[in-house]
């Protein structure tokens, strides 16, 4: 056993609807020794990401539950304690889904070290998952063209932010929708898209038709429900619907009904969900690319960040309701 | 003018709902003069399809509607009485949309020769629109591999009953779903499918369930609402709808509301509409093929045949019940 103590967050019960504090517990507990090929890695930033809330029910998906008493799965930006293993020397940093803990001991084929050029956490947003997340709903699965018209839901979260950013690189005119007239101002004044439109207006759909004055080739879904159908209504024929979350139904115990499903065959439209996991292979390119576009400043991002492990759970729940602004991180 | 006397079915009233026969006007009228390059067309078959009911509406689609007062569209074969162009002799046979009509005059260049290898109204069915229909949605939307599963609802129809032929020939399981045991014994028994499902029995998801005990990687949808709403649910990941037809919306005044779309993200399925005109390119491959597989007796084909055009209305909207076995025509 190590001497160091470690902390931990796991999961006590499965929430029906919104999760609360009292799903989580915070447990003390050992390390195991460091054995052949193993890091040990002390936790410096852990990412909370709305796709979380998924693994934290019972229901089949795309990836098993976290099991009840399990450690909460996320990504992790960590710093080598020590190593027996001799790609890593101590003090690198390094990329891993390390979960909710303040250390772990891992074998290094489990994590990478990652891009110097670029600040620690933004290897957790811009260029990390969430960035190559955005690259393949837009590029790959949405075939974005420039001259076209993005729209993106959730554009002030890590995901959609990068979306319009990069739509915006490739010559689109960029769209967000996001809650609240203070995140659409971020949007619009700091992120650069082209409009941004507050989906809790009244006027929504107004807004919506006004800001795409010619329809819209590429909508990139992070919320699903009553938005992603009105979006139909607004989709160009041949249009792409990249389906990347579903934040409006993850906490919802009755699912929205879609309404505008006859407009899939009508306009010809192609709706694919996708996950940025199937898409290994891409990851080089995107990451790489990413890095170069930080690097010269044509990214910006925004992160919120909560401070210590023991604060994790609540910035979850908060990020769940749309408190943050930009990447939610915690700092450990 | 013409001394021939011409017969029209015309559009009267845009029906709300089901249509009705008073919803059509059948009209004598006289034909124009044969000018240059044009030909005088006696009908001889007429299809009846679902995607009429679609141009009867004045709502957006991917045409634009039929007039009020104008001819019913509609894909005809006809025998050539006159000809002023060089290309058409009299007696040759041709296919176009010339309408719901006894005759016409158009331009050579709107018509195109049938094959003579082929039963002349298999060129409206098999060797026609919904052959290729079948051939774009299976392969080139619904990308089907060989030992994998496809389900096409509107089994028996002239697209579906198409669908699972070619799945059979590509080496697919194929398993159809139509309406009421008569058309399931001869989807399976004279069409060659795995299964046929009934989509009327109480127990059709238990029955869908046996018949894809390897889920469903291709859906090749002809009637949206809750049948596709249920298939979503036993599709395998990565699988393909090839969405191609509505019948079940067309006369539903509120649209039937998709409750399962979040599988569209778990699932990373891609649900793609078409229409196979826009698939132009891709006609004379498919009709090649088509025509080889009829002439060697690999594609078994029924059809309904209504006798004159003024039983047309009255055939159309049995069709739209489901009164047919396979393709509807009429001989005119």
């Amino acid at each position: 056993m190590s001497a160091v103590r470690n902390v931990q967050v796991r999961l006590r019960n499965r929430p029906q609807g919104w999760p609360q504090l009292t799903d989580f517990d915070i447990v003390e507990s050992s390390l195991p020794q460091v054995g052949d090929g193993e890091l040990l890695l002390r936790h410096r930033w852990l990412s909370l990401d709305p796709y979380m809330r998924g693994r934290m029910n019972d229901a089949p998906s795309y990836v098993p539950p976290v099991a009840l008493g399990d450690v909460m799965c996320g990504e992790v930006i960590a710093e080598v304690l020590e190593s027996n293993n001799e790609r890593f020397a101590v003090g690198d940093r390094v990329y891993g889904d390390l979960g909710w803990q303040q250390y772990s001991v891992r074998h290094g084929k489990t994590v990478r070290k990652v891009d110097p050029r670029v600040p620690e956490s933004a290897n957790l947003g811009a260029v990390g998952m969430p960035g190559v997340t955005a690259c393949v709903g837009l590029l790959v699965i949405g075939q974005t063209q420039a001259g076209q018209t993005v729209v993106v839901s959730g554009a002030m979260g890590a995901v959609g932010s990068m979306v319009g950013q990069i739509a915006k690189i490739k010559g689109c005119r960029a769209v967000g929708i996001a809650g609240g007239p203070e995140k659409c101002r971020i949007v619009t004044a700091e992120l650069g898209f082209d409009a941004c439109i507050d989906y809790k207006a009244a006027d929504f759909r107004e807004q919506l038709k006004a800001a795409t004055p010619q329809g819209v080739d590429v909508y990139f879904d992070n919320v699903g429900g009553e938005i992603s159908d009105t979006l139909l209504t607004r989709m160009n024929d041949f249009g792409r619907v990249s389906v990347c979350g579903l934040i409006s139904h993850y906490n919802e115990t009755e699912a929205y009904r879609m309404k505008n499903m006859r407009l899939i065959l009508v306009k010809r439209l192609k709706m694919q969900g996708f996950i940025v996991f199937d898409h290994r292979d891409y990851y080089p390119t995107a990451l790489k690319e990413l890095a170069q576009w930080v690097a010269e400043g044509k990214i910006r991002y925004r992160e919120t960040i909560a401070e210590g492990l023991r604060a994790a759970p609540e910035a979850f729940i908060g990020m769940l309701r749309g408190a943050n602004i930009g990447k939610q991180l915690v700092r450990l």
